[in-house]
């Protein structure tokens, strides 16, 4: 019975299973201590099947990141309906969520390890930045942003990636605590940006016109005033 | 005469004058475009010579990666005296030349070309993350950071070099003004993290003491309170 299911499972549909089940095996372990033989031994085929649909283990590795490369660049999709705050706080969880079953997978691929440091790996995480980049400045309602917008928006994708990979190893502070702050930290480094320049301020009031008191901005703006760092007077 | 000369080197100081070589060739365009020719040529011996001090390319260049791991170690080198801000700036201003004079392959480095995404590139990288990092944390007087601040730090050293491939990607915006800017990122990163606890409400108060209004940090409180962003009421 079994042999007869995998007989009846067509090319793309097993291609897709072994992508499937290798990308769960890379995920959770670094590449190199995956073998062919627990992918094939996972998808319940043998390891000469394996090697008839992928000429070998970076070719299945390089078809697991594209897929993750799309899932990744599918959590950033958001309605552009209410708050900003919230929008970004609910795309962040979804990137955690995703950080979280992938893990070491992740590690290896951010810190270019044997096989992570291919040219398939480099195209997968700058097209994940890109598709991070274009969302994030289409929900900022930015058709066209200006240098110091896209200095912004792209300084905080590499934090929510250094923030993400410092999260893993070690876990020492809660997912949910720093899900909060990256969002705190989108604002922090706009006003940072706006403090110097009417443009960006001008991207700032927008940003937070239409924040809740009670959500994600308006929270760290009572806060922050509330903190009042006062530098000494020279 | 110039045969004289090259005779009476010595095997370390022929090592180091490659390494140098090389370095100002591997920073100045991409490592896969240096040929050990051109290596030979600027150095003024043959060919032959150089494989006689080192086996290969990648050997060489990843003599000049730990050179150039040393180099940007020391720059996060300075006297911890007087305001902060002003030193971090001086800090990041050592940082920018540094980018500025090794740029395409500063950017090679960090993006992972073929010649880049080595083992020792990564330790070069790792080396120099933790050096930027004891020598941040010891100006904030911090002999144990408690993992947020860990993370502020680190954080920071990636928006760093976020910032500079940034820069380097088409100069859009000035490196003065960039500079500035990271100095704030700082202390708006610990200002987020500072908004929730108090351990880092400290620590940032402990930062702003004996900052002057008119150095990086007075400016920049006083520009914030200036543009106070109010969020709209729920």
């Amino acid at each position: 019975m079994t042999t007869g299911v995998r007989r009846r499972m067509g090319v793309e549909q097993r291609r897709d299973q072994l992508i499937s089940v290798a990308l769960g095996l890379f995920g959770r372990r670094s590449p190199e201590d995956v073998s062919i033989d627990e992918i094939a031994e996972a998808a319940g085929i043998s390891r000469p099947l394996v090697y008839h649909y992928f000429p070998g283990k970076q070719s299945l590795y390089e078809a697991a990141l594209r897929r993750a490369g799309e899932q990744l660049a599918a959590l950033f999709v958001e309605p552009r309906e209410g708050p900003l705050g919230a929008r970004l706080l609910r795309v962040t969880h979804r990137f955690f969520d995703f950080v979280e079953d992938h893990g070491p997978g992740f590690t290896a691929l951010m810190r270019g390890g044997p096989a992570a440091g291919s040219a398939a790996a480099g195209a997968m995480i700058d097209g994940v930045r890109q598709a991070a980049y274009e969302q994030i400045t289409a929900h900022l309602g930015l058709a066209r942003p200006g240098p110091r917008m896209e200095l912004v928006v792209r300084s905080w994708i590499s934090l929510a990636e250094t923030t993400a990979l410092l999260w893993l190893d070690g876990r020492q502070l809660a997912r949910r605590e720093l899900e909060l702050q990256l969002v705190h930290d989108l604002a922090a480094l706009a006003a940072v940006s706006a403090a110097y320049d009417e443009e960006m301020a001008e991207v700032l009031r927008r940003m937070l016109a239409d924040e809740p008191a009670d959500g994600p901005f308006g929270d760290l703006v009572g806060r922050l005033t509330a903190l009042a760092p006062q530098p000494a007077a020279s």
